[in-house]
């Protein structure tokens, strides 16, 4: 690898899958650092390059014959179909051809071949699926979003400490605000895992700043919001389909009356300002964090703007050196 | 007790007690059945109840003279402040001088109370506090809330039976769905505890529809949401905090340029129906079920209206027979 830095793209996974990821490697382009290796089906990937005018010695094809689709046993397809655009990808990164794999594809998948292809950093307990997530302010960082289901309290301190250094060093957050998801302010509050991860928080070197419950969430009180996968899953999706569901009621009202149809008309910017401000597509995708490279899952629904996103988020996790980072910070946790 | 349905209410707990709890108790009479019990400083009770016209025979004082805070330790505060409007109440209830109690003060004291001094049904492994929660088609009854933290799968078998009893009886929705809150619609996903309950909600008697993605949660997919009180409990936080973080931020968009303030007058009358789906005083309570009487904890933030409501609930659930509807199902699953 040169200076520039390389990312390997998937660009057969993803609803949007092979046109919009494509389209997106293509656009990342404008960062003249970034070399791209677009994984999949050789034919059909340059025949859509051919629609774009592009420095064709930064975009690299990697012929890949297979494909894992999301029904798939992630171990099982993992192991079996070595030709994929999934296994190929992390084989570069593993293999230090590329810096960085972004896919859209298989959640599941995904993580399973980046544990076993690309492996844990020493220290690291469990690898973290982390979810940025828009709120008031900004960005909060999620972790985990759903790859840990059944945690215990050290995981969740990881999940903390990777948090404060991706914050800090990617987001550019000085000390940024750790919350522990809980039921209530009270430290006493809580099932056994929190509980007892809320001793073990308060004794770590991070700005660990109580409990956090989820009406303070969507305010984005806390910079890094801690809690198992199970919960953070759910926090993720009753985002989505709550902020989802309340626009289309809102449609639906304002369509309801003609004076209120008149003031839909007059308030189409003030919408637009509200929906950009919850757009996934430009915060980028769901690092991987605590693994020996970087893998990043984007979106399954990914347009070309979320990929580009993606792609320039990796670029500055390389630029920020999270991964010594985190291997510094959790490799010492694991001596002491 | 007459044919007339009496339930005890306390006056002293909640954000705006007593003025809207005492209101509230006056407006329900409009139901010729209602007779009611308030709880608290007999002096002030009376100064408020001498404000409006009511039918004196249908509204009894009973004076108490300590209150339970928010912030005080829920057993110790019932076992150390006997004459409570919270201890006493629930006193008469258990000495059937009241169908039915209503509560909107400490959350913790109020179960702990209602547990030590009503106690379990027999078959009953965990009380389980259900909040009625708005959703686009309408109501969804999530159970656990946040009083079952640390849960095993035989508790949410339960939740989900006495979720079904409820709205069956009381919401009239015929064969209600039951869906397990999961990170996927697969049956294999999920943690430990929701993997085992998959199993044995299967078995049950009831209309178990599988796993519910919590983006499904918002679009009332499911009439009956089975999940542990921490989980719950995050949902419901999370909702109230979306629902008002969205309306907040989307008044301030459409006061951020001039055609964007027209149209919001004009769009008026589609917000306050927005509004008005999302206005949880209009749904009632969350029940307590799985005692040998009812206790229904209203929200600390109650109104005149969400206690009416609270007490109206009351009634079509003794209307309803709804005790010994549980009594029978779960008494009947113990001993299988």
């Amino acid at each position: 690898m040169g200076e520039k830095i390389v990312i390997a793209v998937d660009a057969m996974g993803g609803d949007n899958a092979p046109n919009e990821i494509i389209k997106g490697s293509v656009d990342s382009l404008e960062n003249q650092n970034i070399e791209i290796i677009l994984l999949g089906n050789e034919e059909i990937i340059n025949k859509q390059l051919s629609l774009y005018a592009y420095d064709q010695n930064r975009i690299r094809v990697v012929n890949t014959s297979e494909v894992i689709s999301t029904s798939e046993t992630p171990t099982t397809a993992i192991k079996k179909k070595k030709d994929s655009s999934l296994v190929v990808g992390l084989n570069l990164v593993k293999q230090n051809e590329a810096h960085a794999f972004v896919s859209a594809g298989n959640t599941g998948a995904i993580l399973a071949g980046a544990t076993l292809i690309i492996g844990r950093l020493k220290g690291v307990e469990r690898p973290t699926l982390a979810t940025l997530i828009p709120n008031k302010k900004g960005i909060s960082f999620l972790s985990d979003s759903g790859a840990n289901v059944d945690t215990k309290p050290s995981h969740l301190v990881q999940f903390a400490k990777m948090g404060t250094i991706y914050m800090e060093s990617v987001m550019n957050i000085k000390n940024p605000k750790v919350g522990l998801v809980n039921i209530g302010a009270e430290r006493e509050k809580g099932n056994t895992l929190v509980k007892e991860s809320y001793i073990l928080l308060e004794q770590q070197d991070i700005n660990f700043v109580g409990n956090v419950e989820a009406t303070e969430i969507p305010y984005g009180e806390v910079d890094i919001i801690v809690c198992d996968g199970f919960v953070g899953n759910v926090i993720l999706k009753h985002s989505e389909g709550f902020a989802k569901m309340m626009l289309e009621m809102i449609k639906a009202e304002l369509m309801a009356d003609s004076a209120s149809k008149l003031g839909a008309i007059l308030s189409k910017n003030a919408f637009k300002r509200v929906k950009k401000k919850f757009n996934a597509d430009e915060i980028g995708g769901a690092p991987f964090l605590g693994l020996k490279s970087l893998v990043v899952k984007a979106h399954g629904s990914s347009n070309h703007q979320a990929i580009k996103s993606a792609i320039n988020q990796c670029v500055n996790f390389v630029d920020a050196d999270v991964i010594n980072k985190i291997s510094d910070k959790l490799s010492q946790s694991a001596v002491e």
